[in-house]
């Protein structure tokens, strides 16, 4: 009979306590248990120190029936997690042949020497159920007790992952009462998180589905989830509140369940057969960067050009060494025309011209740092517009400049 | 007196548990505890739950003397923390003047609607110590009682790290034995991580200093620590060992505590008074968005080109279609045209060119996916390199294809 799970999450390693890496195996593990329906009520992270592990393992044990514990099972003299998870369990600790042989071929294969030390990885708590590892030498293991099901996983996300999709997955299916979680995302930028808050304020109190907002760098997305037994009944929770969502939101939802701007972007472009370039000054080539993050995006943005000087913009650009003198580098004018030229070297349907100040240095009273300048010119005309993020970073404010222009881009392609 | 401290970190929040968000707070506070010398034995996470958090806490008071709660202080009904807190250790709730005021002024400030909720955050444990929320409306506290020290704050990183800065700081020198912990990081590229273990392995056991290694994209950081009472005493314990590692590692060390291979890039250009130009396929911008991330990069970089498509690594560059046709637009000659032309086009010292396929799709048999061109043009000629990282994601060859070029034009850098 499958029985409900109180699941907790143990990691262990001293250099989680020493802040020398981000725990990310945490938030992987907790959203994976979270899509199957099972619940997680504690997280905790202790040292290599099998004193301070065996103590959190009682009490684990205590009040948890499924706890996944990663890390600690390298070959060192630290990584002490099985020793220490099977004489708290009562598993004696065996040689298996089989994980033996396939430490043994693994390092043949790599060419490396293995030391004594590494065929410790082959001893396996008596009983436990062996979890292969493709990605590395350390296998991981569940023992099971007395409704207890303990989980022994390997610290690298390369190899834990792998892990947990090819074989933990499957045990929880078969031992633990699970559902699904099923979500949609809706990704918005032209209105601020504190709007999106108060125009979606009701929403947030629901349990099932729930709504949830995530800001950053001007971009928020919404998230819809909800818990059901199957996927049908999941979207049916949803679909109402989905549409009363995209009612009150309208064009300020640029995407649904996309990766970002870029890739809207890309998609809109591909489908209306259109193509893209762009002039960049002090986003220095984040704009064609974040683009061609995307595969495929050859086929619709062949030129970017970073004129990160005033120069290369008369040169290369043809920007009109009068207008700079006129308007200035940083100005709608200059920006306009760097869109144009852009647009006419490429022979594309769009150019976009970005030019102004990321900061921290370089800005005046008049033009502070975070004041950028950003034009889409299309055949239909060229529009510009003024950002100003003044007391943002560097890196924020680029960001911001990006995801503006994307989107600038995206509505001017409403009309070509 | 001073006591030694042995502290823990409380992390609330249910997004926490949920995998929403990755836990940021936990790593922050570990190094930056680590590096006054504090020891932290635990970490946990638990949701907005109060009978499960003052589980926690009443744990934590009995092996710890110094707690660090974040999470739980907003003005929604889950958030709870105070209220907890407060509770466990006996101190009373009451509205502070300052606090309300504070709150008020700061939503006129903003224009926003204040609702009776928010002055919740202005009730704070009677006698505690108040840490000013400059960024936000949540001010932490402290509470101290028979030698526990519980110190709540805020769970957004932009609220928690300068409250931590200004105020948990003076009073963790005051309250607790505090050291410094020195570290100096080795910044290397050209050396692989299982060759860097091999050469290093012996330093990797030393206690203080510590040695450690950390990988990402071809580039290892070798960091080596040291606790003391004073910054003199720590330089003292490193400076044989970094001696030593440095005659090991020699010309692949490309910096000392640099943030990346594009600030030492961006440093030596400076200092040589030289400049560089890039053109870019298959990284696509992110070698100008890498260069142009360091603030002050346009006295040295006037000039990057994304030429996407080979039709503008003809018109743009001034490849000519001979080489396209003859060589393909995968090759050392396309690459070390487009290093070269672009050198001519910016008038720039050096010149950088990169084609090639980041994938997952454009491979084929004979040129795999991951495989990529790199030339860097001079005064003194024009050198090329092929790179093949078959079996990497997109993300990790173009990533690895900047560090390669930029290492190569810091080469090239010393020459000219």
């Amino acid at each position: 009979m499958q029985i409900t799970a109180k699941s907790e999450i143990i990691n262990v390693g001293t250099e989680l306590l020493l802040g020398d890496i981000l725990n990310t195996n945490h938030q992987y593990l907790s959203k994976r248990l979270a899509e199957l329906g099972i619940a997680v009520y504690y997280q905790s992270s202790v040292g290599d120190n099998p004193a301070r592990l065996e103590a959190l393992l009682k009490q684990a044990l205590e009040r948890s029936n499924l706890i996944i514990i990663t890390g600690g099972l390298g070959p060192t003299v630290d990584d002490l997690t099985k020793q220490t998870a099977a004489q708290a369990l009562g598993f004696k600790l065996v040689r298996n042949a089989e994980c033996e042989q396939r430490i043994r071929s693994r390092f043949e294969a790599m060419g490396w020497e293995m030391s004594a030390n590494n065929l410790l990885q082959a001893d396996i708590p008596e009983g436990a159920l062996i979890l292969p590892n493709e990605h590395g030498t350390a296998p991981g293991c569940v023992m099971q007790k007395e409704g207890k099901s303990l989980i022994l996983l390997p610290g690298p996300p390369k190899e834990l992952k792998p892990m947990f999709e090819a074989a933990v997955v499957p045990f929880l299916l078969k031992s633990f009462e699970t559902g699904i979680i099923h979500s949609v995302g809706l990704k918005i930028f032209g209105v601020g998180e504190s709007k999106v808050d108060d125009l979606l304020a009701g929403f947030f109190r629901l349990q099932n589905p729930t709504v949830a907002p995530y800001a950053k760098d001007g971009e928020v997305l919404v998230r819809i989830s909800a818990r059901a037994a199957s996927q049908n009944e999941a979207e049916a929770l949803i679909n109402p509140i989905l549409m009363q969502i995209r009612e009150i939101l309208g064009d300020n939802i640029y995407g649904e369940d996309v990766a970002g701007l870029e890739e809207a972007l890309v998609l809109a472009l591909k489908a209306k057969g259109k193509s893209l370039a762009a002039a960049e000054s002090c986003t220095g080539g984040l704009l064609a960067k974040r683009i061609t993050d995307i595969s495929g995006a050859s086929e619709v943005f062949p030129l970017g050009v970073v004129s990160y000087s005033a120069e290369q913009k008369v040169k290369l650009l043809g920007v009109s060494r009068k207008i700079i003198d006129a308007y200035g580098v940083y100005s709608h004018q200059t920006a306009r025309v760097m869109a144009e030229r852009v647009r006419d070297l490429a022979g594309t349907d769009l150019g976009i011209g970005i030019t102004g100040i990321a900061g921290p240095c370089g800005g005046t009273e008049e033009l502070p740092a975070g004041t950028v300048f950003i034009a889409v010119a299309s055949k239909t005309g060229t529009v510009s517009k003024l950002i100003n993020r003044t007391g943002y970073e560097r890196e924020q404010v680029r960001n911001y400049a990006v995801n503006y222009a994307i989107k600038l881009a995206l509505t001017t392609l409403k009309e070509v």
